[in-house]
């Protein structure tokens, strides 16, 4: 039987071992590929085994890794576990989550995210807000609703307003789904099953994340009778792996299949990043080779986990798996939308993966535009295509927006991680219900009592392409351009003529 | 006789009485369609008795509330009122109105606003100031006037200026009015009487609001022989109730009747929402029901005092019954305005409510080029139909803009509330001699002696419909981008490289 | 003999004397329509009298005052003269007079700026810098050039650098001139006369302004032999007293008459009205009936001053009375350049009177994108007509755009000001050598070896019809938008979720 | 033999020696048209000699400087050198360096950047980061690229990622190379040998500056057998001497000659000529005299040592001395760019010199756009000419950005400068490697798996020449609008209404 001292020699990159409840597994060959594979090398085998837990469904290691990287059961004989001693930093924390605001406070999505920000760990809430390089695309998301104005109607019977649609054929209350969003558990213990109850509560449908911290059938079964669940799917590169998947989806009942197809590689999320190097501080000795090494693990594909090499070629072998519909999540551009309709699926997510994969590409939408007019102009809506978009909504009048546009429905992805990681389940379902209110408040004032009278010309979206950037939050740009010295108060170098109380108008 | 302890115990969703003057009432079936229904859950019966008098006109209760809830008068023994201990910030602002500066200080309609802000009581400043959701149209009502230029014309003869007008063929003294709003008495104890007191010196006409805290027949008292008063209708669900305020509008000499079209619900404004919160304070037990509560009350339409079912139908039936000139306030799209003046109407207000209702509709001035051009190529305005705006008017520059544009007159509202709260009706009257001393001068300088030498081609608007928006005024987006942790000096999380003097600069 | 005590009754609205050298005067008849008539209600006689002497002119009482109103001599016996004791703001602002940077440090026209803001005191400071209302065209003016990008060309030989030209014939070192600007003694004992040693000093044509604090003459005299000025004229409604100033500068060798035309009133400069008030302070006594009659003489033209009938039927007296070439000062649209060229007028200065008359009036550089069109368009620059702008002007680089679009020059003033207000004379001499400096070099970057190879194809002006305004410095909007209390550090009111670090970022 | 108190006396315009290594030399002649001429006139003469061997390459005298100007060994006897006390400002230096965060913490350019200036002695940051006059040309270099949005596509095969490339024919490993820049020794002792040594690893080509702090030969001398080396030139009034250059480059086997363009003289950085005065205090002695001569000397062509005079004719007499295929470097309009390709050259590099010349020149990747368009209408690329853009690229991003818009290949220049400042050779290895690893991530993620298949259509251009300015970063504008005085907090001058909480929003 192994000894847990031998355990923790196997801590670097040419030999890598974890110990997960009294077992010893060898993840050498796993961990470059990993999603988290950068930060795994970085930290300690205790750390490893602790953060295991929280972010992965129990059986992962059973699915993934190959009998042979099972070492068995470990002696743990000798091994004293130090309760870790809170940080200032932690005590802080829980001093928030303790006064932290009465729900009924939450009046809008924002005021979950600002409570997520201050009640979660550092590094959930990194992992979680983070976006790809810059963020400017993870901005833009929420800029180009912003864009779009309303062009009201007067004096239409709005008594009784009705936005109840269907998704897919399946009823929603409200033209909104839950989208897939990974590692759950990170916000709160009951992880993606806070979607699932406040989905069967509020009457909207919830996609299950093939990353999720629960296992997919603990959501499965947190379901009620009948409600309705779609599946996000990560292609793996051992074509069994995802068969396996998806046919035991479509089993448990799934509705429909949302295969992702703008991460061929994960996305570098700096901040996310940083947040793993302030975590472990300064005092970890960490060798040059082991630095380089996790440069390169970060740029490399994680490629038998996520297929980079997935195409349009793979498309016939999926409808031949699977008779559920299949959606393509991640399209960006009206060329592959027309792929996708001719192809036969049943829709598309215009995404850019919540700002988390390539800076720069555009928000949906604004993908949306494009997409909608080329599919009219081919008539390939006839035959039930639908197209959804995600990102950057957290009002009411984003979705009306978008339906004014022609999307069927809109997802919505953080802003639930957000409430259920300040309130649970609760959260999620009053953040479902603020988004009703505000439903029903705008349809009243556009004058549209049902989603068909939400028609394109009560939209003005004559700015939607006019992208702002404020060019790397500038804070380069301004701190380089210095003012004259010794002018002002006396001080060495200091903005021209600026009394103290004028600095502050700045 | 009831005595107040029974009284006090109705207090919750189920039953809600209430005490006036001596006299309980029974609100519990009105409350959830009372404009301010979501607050009346909240707070004790103690502070609603207190918070009623100052905003509701006298004789409201007895035309509102059917006779079977009158529950007669109250004992009152054993009562104490207990004086409310005045608060640190209620002796701040109080101190602040004892060393609010002299009127003639105020030098523009800004100054105004400045002073009602340090003077108000907080509840009072958010109820006026609040808009929509993320008040992007409130601020956009103020941005659009400034994408509209000058191009003054010189060497003509600007010895007299005179920009006297009609509206609706009643003399002004400027092409102005004083639009409608809510709840006057929160802002000075002779709330709307101040409009009409300084309305009368100054030669401006007065819109009596629904809404207002003075009762109608106070206001229509307290004009002088001759003064022009127009009336601002929110239309009941009871038709009868509207006919008989209609008709005694008429009898007491009202001029025109503006019927609000762009309120078939009232707008969310999540400013003055949250003063309710603090001004209560955490040490308030609530329950989880009666929070649920709030939140759908907010949404629900309050169907029976603003009839969501108003409807063109409606216009005839209108007409049937008062011979004054019907206006519709609230217009938003060239289409309406186009049906207003089919239906022979006398006039339209381009307005979103001051911001308060809709988030992204647009301002007044920009739908104003759109009405008029569409008007002209119908030729619709030779009936003399005329076409208001208001919204985000705060310079004589900003009127001389909407006449070049071609609207008849201009509706102010808030300027003239924050002049009468920090100043009474002489606040109003300096605020409207400041837009006149701005009309002379800007007259003069655009070589335009009478408001008929202002003409299209003195305006340059080709940056009109050019919205900006700064982006959920980037809280959130600015403070997620994170910089590199551990350089500058030497603390946390700093902003990239950045000194302390350059911080300033951001 | 009149005794002081008498005079100091006279300092109301109904009657007011003045004590200037020991000699009483009446200004009652002529304060309101002076253009600092405003501000001499609300001050003291003492502040009066020791106010008049810095800024006007010797002879002036005797040029524009009625000999009846010339009160004689007054006994000053009794009047203690108490030194007033220095404010600490003055003590501050000596010792940053002493501690100025050697003029060596001031590299750009903006340092010069920065060091007289820091020099100047308060009152100087508001009057030379403020703008017209919101000072949204002082700023355009500035933003405007920044909006023209250049096109440079390679490899031409740019060895020798020639950027001299002439203005109206005469020769200038450089096509810039230094344009009119009033009381410049409040920055510097010398007022004027900087400009004119300046300008021998570097080949630079001033314009002499009618409102200088130097006597006409003084200025005239304090010219080299050659050395050519141009004047500036506010028209009078007496023609004589016109005829006369402009007789007397023709015979005094001025070589081009400017005709102000964009100032038929004084703008209201907030900034500076603001001023006087602080200047005076709270403990000043004022009757309501001052503060009404102040805002109304603001308002009220200055019709006896600068004549508001001015117009172009006196274009041909002007013609007749004068053989100067005669050039119209605040030409703002087409329109007027072609109507000035059709007059046979000698040119045009476009020009918005430096931000300070008009708020929204457009930039100078973009009006003269649409002059130089027509006139080219209608063949009226054939007989030499030429086209200056002034405003905003900081940089050669502004100088050569403005010269690409075919300016013939351009008009510098408050840098100039605040040029000698920091350094006298120097300061000027050293401002027009940095600006030949930035253009020797500009010049050479561009491939232009002479003014003649500055082609309109080397600039990009696509942008320039762009103009941005932030949105009344958006102090209102931005403070409006209150976030989630009790969220972050347990403050109250606080931006959501924001850290202090991060709130350092906004 | 000269005593050094016979030298120290010529340290004026009229008579200027230095001591290098215990030889005077007299640079009177040379010094006006030295590029840090201006600079030279300030510092005293021990300084001088001691800021002389950072930056310059040995033999620099000995190439440039005629025999009769040596003036042979000095007597130091009695020269005590007094070690200069170390500041406090370099004290903190020393303490920042010692406490810089380990190399792998720095993920993406900007990082390097960030360190860099925490860790440079203030005069290297002042000179490495500086732009011209501004700094906006600085600026858009960077904010162009953000302009530029991505259309990425789906489900094609990223499996495998090359962006291998080719520049002149010679392989890379990425299309980028390390452009010229000055004074290398600033920044690191072992100045641009970091550069080459860096190169080798990545397999990057070089660019050799003519103005290196390393001599041509050892920078040469670094290289690896077979590693490609380019040369940047400044052309010498003196064709011999620009002659030898070249000649001695080719046979030391450079395999491309860049001749820079866009300098016939060196911009004005205003930054780094205040660092100058913050290094020589005001306890400097200072002669008007002086003063005015080194404002000339900064606006003086150095025109012996770079020749203003430089042109198209030229051209012929470089291909006719060298068979190295001759790149422009700074050509800035479609113009210029026809012309080179019709006069038979290998190519330009689109540039404006890192924003250090000409303020409001447009960036590279703007030009880009003209060019390609220009370039492919008269059919210039079919001989190989090529086309490179440089300034501004901090992001793999913006390399794909410019290669999908047709160039070559991107020069990266202050990036590489900053890496290694901060952390040597290694720096710069790690800095490429990151853009690396973006490289292949981006180009997953747009669905590109070769260079080749980096087609137009996977960027939007749209809004690339909608340039943006801040208005002179807007110090003077924002202060200069003065709320009301008095309201607020009590303080004098306030915001208006901005309570201390709120003020933190602005």
């Amino acid at each position: 039987m192994l000894h847990h001292s031998e355990v923790s020699k196997h801590a670097g990159k040419d030999s890598l071992w974890l110990i997960v409840k009294g077992n010893a597994y060898d993840l050498t060959e796993f961990a470059p590929e990993h999603p988290g594979a950068n930060e795994h090398s970085l930290i300690s085998t205790r750390r490893r085994t602790q953060a295991y837990e929280p972010i992965h469904p129990p059986g992962t290691l059973e699915q993934y890794l190959p009998k042979d990287k099972h070492l068995g059961p470990v002696d743990l004989s000798g091994l004293e576990i130090k309760p870790k001693e809170e940080t200032q930093e932690e005590k802080d924390r829980k001093k928030r989550v303790a006064e932290k605001p009465p729900i009924d406070e939450c009046l809008s999505l924002y005021d979950f995210e600002a409570v997520a920000k201050s009640v979660l760990p550092t590094g959930a809430w990194a992992y979680y807000s983070s976006g790809a390089d810059d963020e400017i695309t993870m901005r833009e998301n929420r800029n180009a609703y912003q864009r779009i104005w309303f062009r009201p109607r007067i004096l239409r019977d709005v008594t009784t307003i009705d936005f109840s649609s269907t998704i897919l054929g399946h009823k929603t209350t409200i033209p909104i789904y839950i989208t897939a969003t990974a590692l759950g558990k990170l916000g709160h213990p009951e992880g993606e099953k806070n979607l699932t109850w406040a989905g069967a509560e509020q009457g909207v449908i919830q996609m299950i994340p093939t990353l999720a911290s629960c296992s997919f059938d603990e959501i499965v079964d947190a379901a009620k009778p009948g409600q309705v669940q779609f599946m996000q799917l990560y292609v793996n590169k051992d074509r069994e792996i995802t068969r396996k998947i998806v046919q035991h989806a479509e089993k448990r009942g799934i509705k429909g299949l949302f295969i992702t197809v703008d991460a061929p590689q994960l996305g570098r999320r700096e901040k996310d990043m940083r947040q793993k190097f302030a975590d472990e501080g300064s005092n970890v000795q960490r060798t040059q080779g082991e630095s380089v090494d996790k440069t390169q693990g970060a740029a490399r594909a994680i490629s038998s986990f996520i297929d980079p090499g997935l195409s349009w070629k793979d498309i016939p072998w999926f409808k031949s798996i699977t008779k559920m519909p299949i959606i393509l999540k991640g399209v960006q551009c009206a060329e592959d939308a027309v792929l996708a309709a001719e192809a036969g699926l049943a829709g598309v997510v215009l995404s850019n993966h919540g700002g988390r994969q390539l800076d720069f590409a555009r928000s949906g939408i604004e993908i949306l535009e494009e997409v909608m007019r080329e599919l009219r102009k081919r008539d390939l809506l006839k035959n039930g295509f639908e197209v959804y978009i995600d990102g950057g909504v957290r009002r009411a009048g984003d979705v009306l927006k978008a339906i004014a546009m022609g999307a069927t429905a809109v997802g919505i992805g953080r802003p639930f991680l957000y409430a259920y990681s300040a309130y649970g389940s609760e959260g999620v379902s009053r953040a479902i219900q603020i988004l009703k209110d505000e439903m029903e408040m705008n349809m009243r004032l556009i004058g549209a009592p049902t989603l068909a009278d939400v028609t394109p010309d009560m939209i003005d979206t004559a700015g939607l392409n006019q992208r702002q950037v404020e060019g790397v939050p500038d804070y380069l740009g301004r701190a380089n351009y210095e003012p004259l010295a010794g002018v002002g108060n006396g001080l060495g170098a200091q903005p021209r003529l600026l009394s103290k109380e004028n600095k502050a108008l700045l």
